[in-house]
């Protein structure tokens, strides 16, 4: 019976697993994870950290048990800490009773995911929270919902950072949010961002650019302040909102290779450069199409579809067939919602299209979410670019209240496909009062610049 | 002085009209218009009805004073009733004094609209509503405000009339709404008009299907009791909730050829088959694009993209130069708000696909409309349908609570450029669980249409 074996219990590693299982009912599928959960939603942790879930349980999206029952094995507590790619066989060992053993495998998956590292600075292992992993979540609530937390400082102003900021401001605690960059989410244009600033001090996050924190103090076990190049804050809980750094020991130990973005070298059928193992996830590159260059990107959207390409091409080599799907790529589609703002980006940044030398046009306006004699019209900013002379729609931004979010999937096809601003500005898109405009947000951003890239106006 | 009249003043005449003065100042652009306003906002209609917008000038996007400081002369309640396209002469009559006279052109652009015809039964003529145009809209919701209206009657369960019924609700009135048909909204199959329904029922409207009015009866010049073919309802007021039916008088006059959709022929550039005479908007047929067939659509914005794009061509034409922009279809895109429900369509409906033996495959399924651990995660019903065996995207429907409206233009885009359900699935698409799941609900309809039609999976 051929065996997989599969390191990592998250969204890229079970996707795999359940299909590969489905797929071909006599492989052997065994999954090793080093958490006490699998198929957790990590976004929504802090919607649990504010207690607007209740429990852990309720991210799950599905339990070891389930998998049990469709005859996949999980390990839980159990990390690989050594690989023998020759030999095909992988060393484990019990988090729990530190005992040690081998796992063999006929083919592996590495989906052994990101995450933070933070500088290591007076206090931070005694006071330091980290939120990447549910077990991390629930450390965090536990702190909460014990110590009388007043004040709080989380460190980093990208997505996870602001959102605990609003969920400990949603719990009545002051939270202030510190980033030593001059701007909040560095996945927007500074522009952009300063929008993103605004909502969050106007929703009581106090938000503190240009700063870094050099210490974290606190007696008896309790943190008690936070010590920055610029001051100190009362707090008696920090988190640290970080992004995360691909978890590659086992990659390393095995020989793969690791690209200059961080993370690890696959081809679009999700192999790594090492026969037998394979990869998916957060800790590989993909392929940023808009860009022409590979990113590491940390996502549960790619992960899910990273993992189900594996999967379906190691069900084809495992049953002695050639693999022949693929991951097309990304073009760096996020969304996150702040206080009562939505924020969403695709495509390239300005600061991106300079670093890759690309000639784009760009512009910047502000309209409604809807009809602007509807009650609440909501504030949209949008800002836009296209390829010069081609018009090819390289990257689009919009936050603002009012319906945001989704809208961006829209320009995300366009960069995808290569659509070009004259195409997309007449593309029949919906329109009612309670949507939008007559012309939709992002069409009228390709009219504007149709006309300042002096194109054609039309087909 | 080259010389552009222009019949109808709404979106597609003055979008033509606006861009015809931008590009060629020496232009002299004239607009008759029957009615009492220019540019409106034909959706706001039933919001205006319903008091949520108080006054009808907000749903005037512009008005004569601020045309007429572009240089664009309007002439308000003014009919074109005659046309010599050899002589290009327009006769006009103006509706207050009664006065003919003659409006030369160099081109004649027809952007007359569309109008419902309501079936002549006794007691219309004196009593049914029609709210089609704005001074329809004042006059209605004059009723409304002065009479004592406990209970209405609306026919025509479509956009129009669903909104119109739940503005009577909001009101306070009650509200029957009527359809011959035997489902809601013919522009969704039965199984997704049944949603719908049942949010009509939820919300207070006396929903009543496969019924036909016969007769209004009324004393002292209002209405008291509205006759079907199955009973009478007490009504002090009855509205005529009713597609438009192109107003070609004119056009008919000039010869211009009309085709068995009902509006008329106009080719890319929006002429018409008669020298001169170009056509834009509501009274016009647009190729459907996934049907491969000629349909009449009557919406905003085609008639300002068409409005544009005739206006792009004309100042060309009367420039001395060739036209060149070119309208690209349409797909059958659609949204409403209905109650507490949002609706979305494009592309073809399964009835469609039969009819243009168009072989398919098609998904149903229910999802959420955020992350099912987040408060109210909002209910949608999705339908897709994807061709056989090319995997081509033709149709998406989704209804429910929640983000819906504006995720249909991604379908909308996918069906435009001819995407295939293997390529959509794979898309990078937004993702947080404020906005949806994982997998985005159009790529789990990508995805199973994928596995439906044995394709190949993945690229």
């Amino acid at each position: 019976m051929p065996r997989l074996l599969i390191v990592g219990g998250d969204a890229a590693g079970m996707s795999a697993a359940t299909h590969v299982k489905r797929a071909c009912p006599d492989v052997d599928v065994v999954v090793v994870e080093r958490g006490s959960y699998t198929s957790y939603a990590m976004c929504g942790i802090p919607y649990y950290v504010a207690g607007e879930v209740d429990e852990p349980a309720q991210l799950v999206a599905k339990a070891p048990e389930e998998f049990a029952s469709m005859g996949i094995t999980v390990h839980l507590r159990t990390e690989a800490v050594d690989v023998d790619p020759e030999g095909r066989m992988v060393g484990v060992i019990g988090l729990d009773d530190g005992e040690e053993r081998s796992e063999p495998y006929d083919q592996l998956l590495l989906a052994t995911g990101a995450h933070p590292v933070p500088q290591p600075i007076p206090g931070m292992a005694e006071y330091g929270n980290v939120v990447h992993t549910l077990d991390e979540g629930e450390r965090l609530r536990r702190h909460l919902d014990t110590v009388a937390t007043k004040q709080a400082v989380v460190v980093g102003a990208g997505y996870i950072g602001m959102e605990i900021a609003e969920s400990l401001v949603r719990r009545g605690i002051k939270a202030t949010l510190l980033d030593r960059s001059p701007q909040v989410m560095r996945s927007l244009d500074p522009d952009m961002a300063a929008h993103v600033e605004r909502a969050l001090i106007e929703f009581g996050v106090d938000v503190r650019l240009d700063e870094r924190m050099t210490e974290i103090r606190g007696t008896d076990g309790v943190c008690t302040e936070v010590v920055t190049d610029k001051g100190t804050f009362e707090a008696q809980a920090v988190i640290m909102g970080l992004g995360g750094k691909p978890n590659l020991e086992l990659a390393e130990k095995a020989g793969c290779e690791i690209g200059p973005s961080g993370g690890l070298v696959v081809d679009p059928q999700m192999r790594t450069t090492v026969a037998g193992v394979w990869a998916a996830g957060d800790c590989v590159e993909s392929v940023d199409v808009v860009a022409g260059l590979r990113r590491n990107v940390q996502l549960g959207t790619h992960a899910n579809k990273q993992g189900k390409i594996a999967g379906y091409n190691l069900a084809a080599v495992l049953s002695g067939n050639q693999p022949s799907a693929a991951f097309p790529g990304v073009v760096g589609t996020a969304v996150t919602k702040v206080c009562n703002w939505q924020i969403a980006r695709t495509g390239l940044l300005e600061s991106d299209a300079l670093e890759a030398g690309v000639e784009y046009e760009v512009v910047s306006f502000e309209g409604n979410a809807r009809a602007g004699y509807m009650d609440d019209p909501g504030r949209v900013y949008v800002k836009m670019m296209a390829g010069r002379p081609t018009g090819r729609v390289l990257g689009a931004q919009m936050v603002g209240t009012g319906n945001v979010a989704k809208r961006i999937d829209v320009a995300a096809t366009w960069c995808h496909l290569g659509v070009t601003v004259q195409e997309a500005q007449l593309l029949d898109l919906s329109y009612a009062p309670p949507f939008g405009g007559v012309w939709d947000l992002l069409q009228v951003g390709a009219r504007k610049l149709v006309a300042k890239l002096g194109l054609q106006p039309l087909l």
